[in-house]
């Protein structure tokens, strides 16, 4: 750690008190940075990805033009799948696109567990030259999806809002569910080893769709695997557990290990506090869309946000991915309110 | 409610303790049922809403054929925002579309608060038509959206999973927000009044996407109308809301003074009593895409369900509304296993 200049993120995840609270943004990278959108017109969803040049300047942008406490490398939750050999699309505007998705056991024979270093090499590439680019400056995050929210694809093809087709298929076909829901998670386990050899410094798990799932289907088909991995990871790295809308299995999420837990603004910090225990660090949870208010108005409802957590074992952060039609100066905003709420509590 | 056989629903919404618990289906009137779809293929969705004679079969449909001891008349949340003078069409495959979405103070003048007996009287005729074919054998259930979910469609124009425009819509233009949401409550607030006329004998307020705005935005955006909504109708006719997600108000929403509180899968009905308090009657809470389970399953999960209600204070009924490709004897099997849960009980 010692290598790191601004090492807020790692030692509030160690579960240190910290002169002020760390901020970074989900999907930070990306979207909504004129930059990165000049990136957009030229490549290809899947270019940026796999070139690390590409990648690695995408990772630094929010760094420069923002001033967040953290990198995370540039790339996508849907590369596993990929890896294990089913097609993705990336269709512009659409979302991804899996033409040809899991449904039967015969469609399980169709994928594979990579070895990891020939099929996402790429992402270790990105990692090593942004860590290298960064220069210590903040640390990197690397990510994955969780089991289940990568099942969600794998098996309904495309984004939904209920994925009734992921959920049917576990419910009708429970056995091959698991057995699928395994290959991904020993893949995923490789693939997040390898980001920590490459110099991921916080390793996060995005379960975008767990909550989706009721609190016993929650534990048998997301949590089991998300807990495999976070264990694996234990001795490596430290690891963030963002499972969007499980509030109410906080407490469990916690006991996995975890040294973070992401929310979403639909639960109070209180409330979250409350269920997952005294101990975890807890990151969130401005609602994204808080971003397009006026920026006196983001800046009044950060503070009150930071006064909710209370300054301790927080990681300031949206409580989903940032808006592509943001203003610049208003993610800006969010970033200085953090950093300046501090030095309120200093003169108080 | 003497004149009605099965008076078991409005026992329980009542506060009294029953021989069995009560059951019903959001959505049970229409979509997975094969003489629906035939109607479905003759017949325009405002075709089907603005006919009595239609409107009154469908809803009469799941009460012959799946046993639901409610009826819910065959209507839409959004002829709400048509009644209010904006375009609404349905889109077969792809849900509604308003093509001249509100954006600005411009756009709020183009809206009226109608009369409902001119605009909505054809509601009032399939309440009263079904009232009189339904002869007392159960309750009849009105319903209307609650203010934010229409304002949702209003703003952003057709279906969404984060309803981004519509938020920012609140966030950025709060005055415009709160004089629309005031236009839609005295709107409803008048037409839950004639619904409650012309027969229904219980309201359900629907407010699917409250579930997306965080806990204080969903008083101001949300609860607020809801409330006006729930003290006009509390001399007249027992109350339901349904906020989807909006978990971490039930306590506020049990205030209200609402008899009965939907809740989604997503939560345990021990956390939904703990929150919500002792005395309101809660409805829910099966998973919809569980539906899909094999029978034995089907029932098995009902039966947990059920043991986890406690079988007091609980109408029994799905987390949201039943899927399209749900197979008739699956629904039937889902009603028929509540019922026999109370006979297990009577002999345990």
């Amino acid at each position: 750690m010692s290598n790191i200049k601004n090492d807020l993120l790692l030692r509030v995840l160690s579960g240190e008190k910290t002169e002020r609270v760390p901020v970074w943004m989900m999907r930070q990278a990306g979207r909504y940075l004129p930059d990165y959108i000049k990136l957009k017109e030229k490549y290809s969803f899947f270019e940026r990805c796999q070139t690390p040049e590409l990648a690695t300047q995408i990772t630094l942008q929010p760094i420069d033009q923002i001033g967040v406490d953290a990198a995370i490398i540039f790339s996508d939750i849907l590369v596993i799948p990929q890896a294990m050999g089913l097609e993705v699309q990336m269709l512009e505007g659409k979302g991804p696109l899996l033409p040809d998705p899991i449904k039967t056991a015969t469609d399980l024979n169709r994928l594979i567990i990579p070895n990891v270093d020939e099929t996402l090499g790429y992402v270790f590439d990105a990692l090593r030259l942004t860590k290298k680019e960064l220069n210590g400056r903040v640390p990197l995050i690397g990510f994955a999806g969780a089991p289940w929210t990568i099942l969600c694809y794998m098996v309904q093809g495309k984004g939904s809002k209920t994925f009734d087709e992921a959920k049917a298929f576990c419910y009708t076909q429970p056995e091959l569910a698991h057995r699928l829901l395994q290959m991904i998670t020993d893949t995923t386990i490789q693939y997040l080893k390898g980001q920590a050899n490459a110099g991921a410094d916080v390793i996060q798990v995005f379960d975008s769709w767990g909550g989706l799932l009721g609190p016993n289907d929650f534990e048998n088909f997301s949590l089991q695997y998300i807990r495999q991995i976070i264990t694996s990871l234990k001795e490596t790295v430290p690891t963030i557990i963002f499972a969007k809308g499980a509030w109410h299995s906080l407490d469990h999420m916690a006991a996995t290990g975890a040294q973070g837990l992401g929310i979403d603004w639909c639960i109070t910090p209180q409330m979250a506090r409350q269920i997952a225990g005294p101990n975890v660090t807890l990151q969130g949870n401005f609602d994204p869309a808080k971003l397009l208010s006026p920026i006196p108005v983001i800046i009044k409802e950060v503070h009150a946000m930071l006064d909710a957590f209370g300054g301790n074992h927080h990681i300031a952060n949206l409580g989903h991915g940032i808006l592509p039609n943001v203003p610049v100066d208003h993610a800006r905003a969010f970033v200085d309110a953090v950093k300046e709420w501090k030095l309120n509590l200093n003169t108080a």
